[in-house]
């Protein structure tokens, strides 16, 4: 049986579209969205602030925000998402082999003693930026500025909820250069490497 | 032809084995010891110093030695080994394809702006502290504290000659757990990685 892959990944990576090829070509399936859709429903939040506050703090947010809350004896918005999004993590992860892209989910697996296969795709800015625009066009903001800042909501985020550090290799199994090596290397490392797992 | 591939590892992870299996796997050169006596016949300084003051420094160390000799007005020891370590390093690359084990190797290379495949190979505590124990045997200092003060040593001389942080995905191609992976899929995804690349 394939193991349960997470990915994480820069912004622009194509740590998105990699995740989405691994699952179709193993024909599993491929949870990215529809986390933010049942945590939503289920925490009440609207998709838009679940999106977001599901894998995006400033650095100082999540820790006022949870101070706040602590001081008022009741849990931060952030943390009542995070901890409904570990739970969707954790049931859908029941239902068999999957890719699970961002949202933690390789701590949230972790901490619970469910194995997975890690990946943290990375890649430097000028193909990151090319990248961006490509997919996603120009704003008035630059767009090494809106990388930047993408990338340090998530790094501030993980770090707070999981104590690690965001992209050290220690925390993943495999740390690949998509810029370098190519969206379609990256696919088949990553499933070549689920193919001779063998998990229980 | 394939390219030059550099490999840096954490102790006890399996590096320099992958690296010599990757070598003979795509028939061309390891250079690891070979730089150290190189280094030595240039240097004048005896194969255990530069073994040693080539990779390895003490946090304060490199520090301490070049401030010194700064102040003397000459180069520091581990200096001048690390100025003849990388003219060794940029000779051999000449030669054409080879695996590079240690010593800076990712870093020389790309300042010299000469390309390469750059990979890191580390693993958790419990895989390398075994590995270590049956490759060198036990010693009347603790297992984990060896493999520390190796780790501490490869990162301090790292962030002093490079800038950079040792083990950071950002410095890497490809970083891999092989622990987690076992050494067989590592060559194998180092080797592929190795034949898809056409390096002029």
């Amino acid at each position: 049986m394939y193991p349960i892959i997470t990915i994480s990944r820069e912004f622009g990576s194509g740590g998105h579209s990699i995740g989405e090829a691994v699952a179709k070509e193993l024909n599993i399936p491929l949870y990215d969205s529809i986390i933010v859709d049942k945590v939503a429903a289920e925490s009440g939040f609207s998709k838009d602030v679940v999106f977001e506050d599901g894998e995006y703090s400033s650095p100082s947010q999540a820790w006022y925000s949870s101070r706040t809350a602590y001081l008022a004896n009741f849990p931060s918005p952030q943390d009542r998402i995070f901890d409904a999004q570990c739970e969707v993590i954790l049931n859908l992860a029941e239902k068999g082999p999957c890719v699970i892209v961002g949202r933690c989910a390789d701590y949230v697996l972790s901490k619970a003693g469910i194995p997975a296969l890690n990946v943290f795709i990375h890649a430097d800015m000028e193909y990151r930026k090319t990248r961006i625009i490509e997919h996603y066009g120009e704003t008035n903001v630059p767009v090494e500025k809106r990388l930047r800042k993408k990338d340090k909501g998530r790094k501030a985020y993980y770090r707070y909820y999981t104590d690690r550090e965001w992209g050290d290799s220690a925390n993943y199994h495999l740390n690949l250069d998509s810029g370098f090596l190519g969206e379609m290397v990256c696919v088949d490392i990553i499933t070549s490497v689920a193919r001779r797992m063998d998990v229980k």
